[in-house]
């Protein structure tokens, strides 16, 4: 029988100062948390898992997965423009790694993340097994505002923000053991930035969005899948920053179509609030580019056109390390 | 590159008809559920995870390790007084595992308890990786009234649900690959029953409360130490069920004290309420038992007296079938 980690001082110890005090009546250290609710607000909730070898290198520091976890996961949130709040954290990590050095640098990360968009972790559990992390956030949104994948019309204009690329070249980096070479790509890689603002602003405009975390291409179909509608996308007008550009000119058009892990929202708004939300999006300076049109769907249930041509890229899906 | 296991299908696949409506304005199949909240009530928020061969033995049935880790995750609710409403599955499995019958069995699993206790399930993320399972579970209390550790004071009655032991006997049967022996014992591990009902109850009388995961020892301390005060507790009162005292009356006593597994509340109750609550209790047909008193914390703080000794007996913890 293996000595258990005991996960009541693993959490007080490493995790308690993480616990904010916006609206949780009861934090860390109880059964469960509980937190006060706003009448005119809505909770939404989403739960993502990182598993080591699998969403990162298992050799990736543990201040480097944690602010991964946590970004990939308020990314859902921003998807849905909803204020993220809270979140839990279950983590299991093998013995070796549960020494105070590795906890430290997790929790480090953790708080930076927690801190920079002000959320607040609420609960744990911390089990001996193989590295994984789950982390369950919450966020609140105006009643009845929240964004669906679900909601996109005929002649939507389709947009995405910042660029397409940059996760997958970063994963190409890092199976190269070549990351050093740029550091853009690694804060990319280790620290997406969650499109918050942009979600939160999104709702007075949008008409669908989602997360990029697939890849544009199995994104969007998801989008157009649950709006029942087909897109018309024109590759030329992806978004690509200049250095993968230059850097992988052969790879970086079907990166951006496909690599996934980009935490970008693609979204949909309707051409008649198009001029208001690029005249909000320009003052506020999001980097938002149209990338194409939403159409009916037709009899063979294509959701996308890329370049006019009915799409047979496959989607490419999560990155695996092993 | 291993392929990656399709979270999108598997989700709607498999676990689809899990999601209830209750209050779910947008349930499975988008970046976040989003949940509406009645203005007079907190939400409960706990997370928990169960690791093969850590939580559970890893030849157990997929329906068995579903009843059980959803069953274990309500039991905090039932701690708190909550009514549990919602929750999230972060479920990890192994590329062997991804077939429709393992699935279908996990997925029968998780419906029947959800059903059982009323439960939806909003969101899911499925990743190929070592099995585990995560879940949160969600939950409605009437303002203010939560059940936390903290609040016992001196004189309260310290009560438990239902009959200790009964999770360690379970787990040395099976170790001992004796569980045919004794079916309530099967239930009893793999479907724990969750103390819902006398939770929500307890609001009303109790004044502190936590659920025996960790071991009536490790927990009543746990209580203890978040409320300052101590117990005294007489061994000879611990409920033990007829067929363990029997079977196994060399090391029942130790099991009711420190086994872990039970899944039942540990309970304070001010000795003013006290004839009222047992009327409660016995109208409602609880099954509730006195087993000590809670006193004023003394110089040494030692957080519990077993037969008016300091307790020495270590808390069992966690069980581990490695």
């Amino acid at each position: 029988m293996n000595q258990p980690i005991d996960e009541f001082s693993l959490i007080s110890d490493y995790f308690k100062e993480l616990t904010g005090q916006q609206n949780v009546a009861v934090g860390i250290g109880d059964d469960a948390a509980i937190i006060d609710i706003k009448a005119d607000k809505q909770i939404a909730v989403a739960t993502d898992t990182l598993v080591a070898s699998v969403h990162f290198p298992k050799d990736a520091s543990a201040e480097h997965i944690a602010t991964r976890a946590l970004c990939v996961n308020l990314s859902d949130m921003a998807a849905m423009g909803a204020t993220p709040k809270w979140f839990t954290l279950a983590l299991t990590i093998p013995k070796q790694l549960a020494c105070s050095e590795w906890l430290q640098g997790f929790s480090q990360g953790l708080a930076r993340i927690a801190g920079e968009y002000n959320v607040s972790l609420i609960g744990g559990d911390t089990t001996a097994g193989p590295l994984s992390i789950s982390i369950t956030v919450l966020g609140e949104i105006p009643t009845g505002r929240g964004l669906c994948r679900k909601g996109a019309k005929p002649d939507d204009i389709i947009y995405v923000s910042g660029t397409l690329g940059d996760g997958a070249a970063a994963l190409h980096q890092i199976q190269h053991q070549d990351l050093a070479q740029n550091t853009r790509l690694t804060e990319r890689f280790y620290k997406p930035k969650p499109q918050i603002e942009l979600g939160v602003g999104l709702v007075n405009y949008a008409s669908a969005c989602i997360d990029i975390s697939d890849g544009l291409v199995a994104d969007l179909s998801h989008l157009c899948k649950a709006s029942s509608v087909s897109a018309s996308i024109n590759s030329q007008s992806l978004p690509i920053h200049a250095d993968i550009k230059q850097a992988y000119s052969k790879q970086v058009s079907q990166w951006a179509l496909t690599g996934g892990d980009d935490y970008q929202l693609c979204f949909t708004v309707p051409s008649i609030r198009q001029e208001q939300f690029e005249r909000w999006a320009c003052s506020a300076k999001f980097v938002v580019t149209t990338i194409g049109k939403i159409a009916a769907l037709d009899h063979n249930q294509n959701y996308l056109k890329i370049d006019n041509q009915t799409s047979s890229i496959t989607a490419g899906g999560y990155s695996h390390f092993r």
